[in-house]
């Protein structure tokens, strides 16, 4: 009997660890998602969007600090791997920027929103670190714009960066704010970020 | 008797009346320069920059969000000030708007700082509305700009705005953050704001 039952202990437990997984990922996305719109979003609303009860979040993620955590590092992760996606190292550097962009900009504009809600609680170094897969790739590719004359070069990386974020940004708030339409919004703003930073093709 | 009291009588609310609204500035200025740099400062954080007895600031302002208000009101109108001061109607545009921003762009990122405090609680006209003081300035500043090739006129009045008010936010947070010096901030915000609105001179 014990023998009969033992396929069953090691199945059932497998198949409950691959349903926490799922659940995990749908609150994920359904929190990203929620929050983004709207920062003050309830655990019920993020429950209800990931068609789970709420007690279900609290089993994963036993505090809102917890969630938000959670929901940062896995969209940082995801806006990383797009970017890897995106090749930012191959080609000319403002057709490389413009091409990362494309891929990226919306996820970007998401996370920022996310960032608002951490930066009271997170210290500037711990920023920076869940910055970092983000940073390691958009960095050098403005380091070598601006070496190769493709972008100015009189101002530090650091400041380019924060104008394509603050750009980036501007558009989903116009969007959102019923301002500026859809389709009208990315080539403005790539346009507008290219020319921020002085990119000549 | 009633006589000699008469002129103490009419000077004496007078005198308090000097003295409150001396008060209401202090605790306005204070206010600002505290919310400005954390906003969670608290009521007795505030109370004690503007040296005064936390119970004088109820006086004035009953409430957190009432004082939140007035700040706002209160920061609006010195920008809109020193914005009329810096006469963006004189000139070419793109010196005009320099001549601007040079003059407002670190108190409207101040009052980016406190709009953030705000923009849950208001509605989005009651936002835009109070930024009519402001944007009734810079918004025929854009539109003389783009009418006479000064501006790129292929994106609207509105992407502009959204657009330096960006970059003007990003340069105080880089300061804020350490990443970049003052000196080196105002040229940088400068020219890569006029250079994101497609400035030609």
């Amino acid at each position: 009997m014990t023998k009969s039952t033992t396929p069953t202990d090691t199945t059932a437990p497998r198949r409950r660890r691959a349903d926490a997984d799922r659940s995990v990922a749908a609150i994920l996305d359904a929190a990203l998602e929620a929050l983004a719109s709207d920062p003050d979003s309830s655990m019920s609303e993020i429950a209800r969007r990931a068609g789970v009860v709420r007690a279900t979040i609290y089993v994963h993620f036993p505090t809102r600090t917890a969630l938000l955590d959670a929901v940062m590092e896995y969209a940082v992760t995801q806006v990383a791997d797009a970017m890897r996606s995106a090749e930012p190292q191959r080609g000319e550097p403002v057709e490389a920027l413009e091409r990362v962009l494309r891929a990226t900009w919306w996820q970007l504009a998401q996370i920022h929103g996310l960032l608002a809600l951490n930066t009271a609680r997170l210290s500037a170094e711990e920023l920076h670190r869940r910055h970092l897969p983000m940073l390691d790739q958009l960095e050098p590719l403005i380091e070598r714009g601006q070496k190769q004359g493709s972008f100015r070069s009189d101002v530090p990386v650091v400041w380019h960066l924060a104008v394509i974020r603050a750009i980036v940004h501007a558009a989903s708030h116009e969007i959102q704010g019923g301002r500026l339409a859809e389709a009208q919004a990315e080539p403005a703003m790539i346009s507008t970020a290219l020319a921020a930073i002085g990119a000549t093709a």
